[in-house]
C-alpha cells in the first residue's frame, strides 16, 4: 500500500509548529470543526490569528484523521476503497445522482489576505501564500461536510501558461500542460519537504476519508497557445505567420445571422464569403513539416521560449481560437488554440476548398468534429487525451471528471476517453458538459451520468416563473441535471435580483429537488456577489457588483488574485440552514432520485410564487412535502392538494410535523384540512418541509 | 556644539529601511504630515501599513528637520536655544502663559497594535514594541502641531518599580530612580545602536525644532518602596517590621470627621486615638542604624533584591504611604512610600509623644512637613531632590516642570527645587500641582508660574453652571490656570453627560479664554472616553466607559497597556477645528493674557446656556467676541450687549465678522442690532468667534 500523503502532511506540519508564531489570521468560517490552539486569538473582524502549522495539521487531527478505517488505501476512488458493486440496473457512476456537489477553484476557495495587508500576496510578509493552496482547502472541508456536500468537483488543475495570461495570475483552462498539476497549489507551509502532487493526494485522501468524493475539470478541445505539447507534436496544431498575428481576427460571413451554430446548412455561405478565404488563406504549414532540419536544430537549442524561437525562426505562430458560433461577436480567445482532432479536412466541407493542399485552419467546421469528422483521425492525439483521466485515476484516485465541451469532440475519441476511464474505475462518473435538456438521453448514451443541464439560467428566473417549469420538469429529463442557481460562469444568485433571500430559499430547495442534483458554486454559502467569472448570463454590470473600496472590486476569481467574502455577517446563516437540510435529504434521497415517488404539488393558484413538490416511501407510506415561495419580497398564504399523494402512499394520515421552516418553526402552518389540502403560510422566499 | 541625537536618530532609522517589509499599521492619525513612502497602503481599517524605518525616518526628514535653523543647540531649552532675555515685568518661566499644553504619557500616546494582534505586546511578531516610545511619539508631533499646541506636558519619564506593581505595566509615579528613564520607552527599531537616553534627547530636541517646549513631571516627596536610594540611605525611609506589614493600615482617629486636613487643631485628637498609638508602635528605625555591621555585611553580599534580603536578616521593611488627609476612606498606598524631610520628629506635635525616642514614623503630620517641619532637615536628601531638575535641563535641556504634592514639601527644599532649577535657565517654567484658586497667589510668591486650578472640575460641570463661574471668575486669580475638562487622573469629558459635543465645545472655547492656559489631556483630541486613572472626580463606574469586546476594557492607561481610540470615525474632526482656532489665538494671544484687554460678555438672560468672552486690542482698536453654547443638546438664541467693549475698544463699527462657527460658517449669526446688542444662534455645543 502506498504512503499515506495525509499522513505525511500532518507529520511534516506538526514538525513545524514551533516555527508558527507569525502574523496569520483565518476567517472564522474556517473553523468549523471546533479549533483548540491555545494560542488562537478571535479578532473583532471575525478572523482567527492562529500558528498556521498547528492549524492545518490539527484539521487533520481532530477532525479528518478519527474518520479513517483501518486497512483501506484512501488513494483510490471511493467506490473501489468500498469495494462497491454496481447494481445491475445502474450505470457505473450513478452514485452522482444521489450526491451533493461543491464546485471549487482551489485557488480563490481558500485564499486568503492571512497577513491583512490588503492585498493577495503569492508570498506575504511572513512568506506565506495568501491564494488557495490544496493544504489550506482542507481547513475549508468541515464547514463544506457541514453544508451536506460529499461531492467535490474541481476546476482545472493543471499547470496554464501565462502568455498573453488573462487578468492577475491567468486562466486555468489555458492548460499548458495535461499531467503536471498548477503548480501556484503548493503551500509553503510544507516547505520543500512535499510537492504540489503530493499535496493533492493528500487532500483527496481526506477526502475519501471523509466519504467524499473528488471530481475534475479535463479540457480535451483546446490548449495554450504556448504549452508542452508543441516540440513533440507541431502537427497537432494550426499555424499561422508570426507577423500577420495582428490581422488576425474571426471571419464574419455576410448574409448569416448573428451566432449561429456551425450546421452543415450554412457552410456553403461560409466558405463563399471572402472575409472567411482571407482567413483561410493566413494558415500555414506546422514549422516541422516546412523544414524538418531548421526544427531539428531548433529543438536541439533547447530555446527558454520556444512559442518566440518558432516565430524568429520560422515566422510562424499558434493560430488563437475562437467561438464555433458562426458571427459570434466575441473576439478570439487570444490565449488558448484547437487541437487538430483529424489530420484531414472535414470530409463534410472540403469540396469548398479549391486548393486541396490548403495547410490545416480553425473554422466554424473544421473545431466542431463531432459534426465534421475527417477521414484520418489523429490516433496519436486521441490517445493522449484519453490518457488524461487514468493518469489522474492512477496517481491521485479520483472519482469523477467532467469533460469541458465533450460535445463537441468525435464521437468515437469522447468514446475512447469514457471507457479508458471505466476500464480503470466502473464506478467512475461523467458529468457532460451539456446544457440542453433535451439532449440529456443523447449523453446518457454516450455513458455520461449527469448533464449540467440548464438550471443556473432558469431557477433565478423566478418572476418568469422559469424556477417552476425547470423544477416541474425535471422528472421527465432522461439523465439528472444540477439544482442550482450559479456556476464559476454565471452572475453569482445573492447578487441578482432577490439577493440574500432569493439565495437561500434556492439553495435549500436544490436540495430537496427531484431527479436534480444539488450543485453549490464555492462562495455561494457566504452569499458571495461578486461573478467568479462572466461567461455566462452575465451583463458587464455584473463584473462591478463590489464596493469600489473593496480589494477586490471589479476582480474575477477566475483569472485574479481573488477571495471570498468569508467575514460577511450573514456568513454562518446558510450553513446552519443546510445544516439541518441535509439530514432530511439524507433521509429521503431514494425517493428524490426515484421517479416512481414523487408526486408535484400543485397550489390552488395558477400564477402563484408557491412552489412545492413531494414524495412517498412505498414501504412506510410516509410522505414528504416540501413547498417554497419563490418571491423574495412577500409573503404569500396557499394551499395544495395531497390527494394524489394520499392515494399514491395510501396513507391517510392527517398529522403533518413541520421539520424544517427558514424562519421560526411552526409560524403560521396550517395543517392538513379535512378537505384533502395543505395550507401554508410562507414568508418572503421561505421554503417549509412537512413530513406525514 | 554636542552630537545631535535627532540627526543620528534619523540616520540609524534610514540606514535599516530594508530592514523593514514587515506587517506594520499606524492609525492614519499619525500621518497628519503627508507620509510618501510608496509602500504604504491605506487599510479598511484607516490604518496604514508602512515601513516603520522609512516611516518614522520621513517623519524627521519632511515634517521635523526642514524647520531647523543653523548653528543652533536644540539640546538646551527653547529659551536658551533663542536667547530670550526676560522682558522686565515677567517673572521667568512666563512664556507658560501663553503656551497650549498637551499632557502626553509616551508609554500610552504612542502605543499601537501594530501587528493588529488584538493585544498590545511588548514585542509583537516582528519584535516590535507596541507600548509608546519616544521614536514613535515623533509621528504624532504633526498631530500636536495642528491643534495647536506647543508645549508637551510629560508624565513621569523616570523609572518606575515593579514590585507591588499597578495594573499590567506598573504606575510611573511609583519612581525607583530620579535619573535612570524608564528603559520601556526604548523603541527597539533603533537596535542597540542608540539608548533611550539618547531617543529622549532626540525627542525634545525635535520638539524644539518645531518651536515646542518641553516639560517633565517629578515627585520629589514620595518613592517607590523598592528604590535605588535604600542602598545608601536607609535613614530617608519609614522603617517596620517585615512580618507585621499584613497588619499596616491608615490608622483611624474615633471622634473626628471623614478625610479632613491634618491642621494643628486636630493633633491632639489623633495623637490621643489608640488606633495611632497601635500604629506608631509599628515603626522600628531603620537597618543600618539597629545594626551597621550587619547592614554592611548585607550591602558587600550585593542582593538581587535588596527590599526581601532586609526583610529575612532584619526582619524590615519600608512603610507603604497614605493620604495626609485624617480619616481618609483610602486604602494604603502599597507600591510607595514617603521620604523623610526633616530626620527629628514634628515641632508642632513631638509633644504629644511620650518616648522621644520614639522611630521615625509615617502620619497625618510626619508627612505633611509643610505644615510640620522639624527642625533638622535632611538636607542630603533635599541636595539630592533639588538635583533632579538640573539634571535634565543640562542633559536633555528640558523647558520647565511640574513639581508633584509641591504644596506638601517644606517651603524650603521647594525653594531649593525652584531656585537651583532656574539658575540653570531663569526662563525655566514651574506648574503648581495647586487645585485651589485661592492658593494661587501663594504659588505665584513661591515662584511658580502657573496653577493647575480647579478648571477640570468647574468646566464638565455645566449644568450647575461651573464652567460660567471658572470662565468669568479666571480673570481674578493671582496666576493663569489650565483651561481644561479633563486630566489624566480624571474622568474623561467625551465619556460625560454631553460626550463628544460636550467635548468639541469645550476643548475648542478653551483656546480663547482669559487669563486660561489651554490643557489638552493626550486622547481628548480624539474623543477618547475611558479615563487613565481613576484617582480623581471620578466613580467605579467610569473605569468601564469602553464596550466589554474593546481591548482596553476594564483598562487604565496609566498602570495597564492601553492604546487610544485613534480609528473613531470623528478622530480628525476636532483636529480640524482646533487647526483653524489656533490661528485666531495666535492673533489674539496678547489680549488673552492681558486682563485690561478683557470684557466680559453678558447674555439677555441670567440663566442661558450661552457662555461669552470678549477681548479689545488697544492699538487697532479691533475686537474679539467668543460667544459658546454650554448646552450639548438644544440650541440656543441669545444676545449680549456690547457697550462696554465698544467704548473701551472706542470702536463704534456695526460690522462684524464671524472667523469661526462649530457648525456650517454664517448660520443663523445675527449681526450688531443698532440697539447695541450682539445677536447668536447656537447650535447644541457650539462655540462662534466674531471679530469686528
Amino acid at each position: 500500500m502506498a504512503e499515506s500523503k495525509l499522513a505525511k502532511l500532518r507529520k511534516v506540519l506538526s514538525g513545524k509548529i514551533d516555527q508558527g508564531c507569525i502574523n496569520y489570521v483565518v476567517p472564522d468560517l474556517w473553523n468549523a470543526w471546533d479549533y483548540d490552539g491555545e494560542e488562537m486569538r478571535k479578532l473583532p473582524s471575525n478572523e482567527l490569528l492562529v500558528n498556521p502549522y498547528r492549524f492545518y495539521c490539527r484539521v487533520i487531527e481532530k477532525f479528518i484523521l478519527p474518520n479513517k478505517k483501518p486497512r483501506k488505501n484512501y488513494g483510490e476512488s471511493l467506490s473501489k476503497i468500498h469495494n462497491q458493486s454496481l447494481k445491475e440496473d445502474e450505470l457505473g457512476g450513478d452514485w452522482i445522482r444521489r450526491s451533493v456537489l461543491y464546485s471549487t477553484m482551489i485557488r480563490s476557495s481558500s485564499a486568503w489576505d492571512h497577513d491583512r495587508s490588503f492585498s493577495l500576496d503569492i508570498a506575504n510578509f511572513d512568506k506565506m501564500k495568501e491564494t488557495g493552496t490544496f493544504v489550506k482547502m482542507l481547513a475549508l472541508l468541515p464547514l463544506i461536510k457541514k453544508i451536506g456536500i460529499d461531492t467535490i468537483y474541481l476546476l482545472p488543475l493543471s499547470r496554464f501558461s501565462l502568455e498573453n495570461k488573462k487578468g492577475e495570475l491567468g486562466s486555468p483552462y489555458g492548460v499548458a500542460s495535461f499531467f503536471d498539476l498548477d503548480p501556484n497549489l503548493k503551500d509553503p507551509l510544507t516547505g520543500n519537504v512535499m510537492t504540489v502532487e503530493d499535496e493533492f493526494k493528500a487532500f483527496v485522501e481526506a477526502c475519501h476519508v471523509l466519504d467524499m468524493r473528488v471530481l475534475i475539470d479535463i479540457i480535451p478541445r483546446t490548449n495554450a497557445i504556448a504549452n508542452d505539447l508543441i516540440k513533440d507534436h507541431p502537427d497537432w496544431f494550426y499555424w499561422i505567420e508570426a507577423d500577420s498575428i495582428s490581422n488576425y481576427k474571426v471571419p464574419y460571413v455576410e448574409g448569416l445571422p448573428n451566432t449561429i451554430p456551425p450546421e452543415p446548412k450554412y457552410m456553403q455561405a461560409v466558405y463563399d464569403s471572402d472575409d472567411v478565404l482571407r482567413h483561410i488563406h493566413m494558415f500555414r504549414k506546422n514549422p516541422k513539416e516546412i523544414d524538418s532540419m531548421k526544427w531539428q536544430k531548433l529543438l536541439d537549442a533547447d530555446p527558454d521560449n520556444i512559442a518566440d524561437a518558432i516565430a524568429s525562426e520560422f515566422n510562424l505562430r499558434i493560430a488563437p481560437a475562437f467561438s464555433d458560433h458562426i458571427n459570434d461577436v466575441q473576439p478570439p480567445w487570444t490565449d488558448v488554440t484547437f487541437f487538430r482532432m483529424f489530420l484531414d479536412h472535414p470530409v463534410e466541407t472540403r469540396k469548398y476548398l479549391s486548393d486541396k493542399n490548403t495547410p490545416p485552419y480553425i473554422l466554424f467546421d473544421t473545431i466542431k468534429s463531432n459534426l465534421f469528422p475527417g477521414k484520418l483521425p489523429n490516433l496519436e492525439l486521441w490517445e493522449t487525451l484519453a490518457s488524461i483521466i487514468p493518469y489522474y485515476q492512477q496517481h491521485y484516485g479520483i472519482d469523477g471528471a467532467r469533460i469541458d465541451m465533450g460535445h463537441a469532440l468525435p464521437k468515437e475519441l469522447l468514446q475512447m476517453i469514457i471507457s479508458r476511464a471505466k476500464e480503470q474505475d466502473p464506478d467512475f462518473a461523467f458529468i457532460a458538459e451539456e446544457l440542453n435538456p433535451d439532449n440529456a438521453a443523447t449523453a446518457k448514451k454516450l455513458g455520461y451520468n449527469i448533464i449540467i443541464g440548464n438550471g443556473f439560467w432558469m431557477e433565478p428566473r423566478i418572476w418568469e416563473k422559469n424556477l417552476h417549469k425547470f423544477v416541474y420538469g425535471a422528472i421527465d429529463i432522461a439523465l439528472p441535471m444540477f439544482a442550482c442557481a450559479e456556476t464559476h460562469d454565471t452572475a453569482r444568485i445573492a447578487g441578482r435580483d432577490g439577493g440574500r433571500v432569493l439565495a437561500r430559499m434556492l439553495t435549500i430547495l436544490n436540495m430537496l429537488l427531484p431527479n436534480l442534483v444539488p450543485f453549490i458554486n464555492s462562495g455561494q454559502e457566504v452569499y458571495e456577489t461578486q461573478p467568479m467569472n462572466t461567461g455566462v448570463d452575465c451583463t458587464d454590470k455584473d463584473k462591478f457588483k463590489l464596493p469600489v473600496d473593496d480589494l477586490y472590486y471589479g476582480k474575477l476569481a477566475l483569472f485574479d488574485k481573488y477571495a471570498f467574502h468569508y467575514l460577511n455577517e450573514n456568513r454562518w446563516e446558510l450553513a446552519d440552514h443546510l445544516d439541518g437540510v441535509k439530514n432530511i435529504r439524507n433521509d429521503w434521497i431514494d425517493q428524490l432520485m426515484d421517479t416512481e415517488s414523487y408526486v408535484p404539488l400543485y397550489f390552488n393558484e395558477f400564477d402563484t410564487s408557491a412552489i412545492g413538490v413531494s414524495y412517498f416511501n412505498k414501504k412506510t407510506g410516509k410522505c414528504l412535502i416540501v413547498a417554497a415561495n419563490s418571491n423574495p419580497y412577500n409573503d404569500v398564504d396557499c394551499n395544495a392538494g395531497i390527494e394524489t399523494l394520499r392515494d399514491k402512499s395510501q396513507n391517510r394520515n392527517l398529522t403533518g410535523r413541520l421539520l424544517y421552516a427558514t424562519y421560526e418553526m411552526g409560524r403560521d402552518y396550517h395543517d392538513f384540512a379535512p378537505d384533502g389540502r395543505i395550507y401554508f403560510h410562507l414568508g418572503a422566499g421561505e421554503v417549509k418541509v412537512v413530513e406525514f
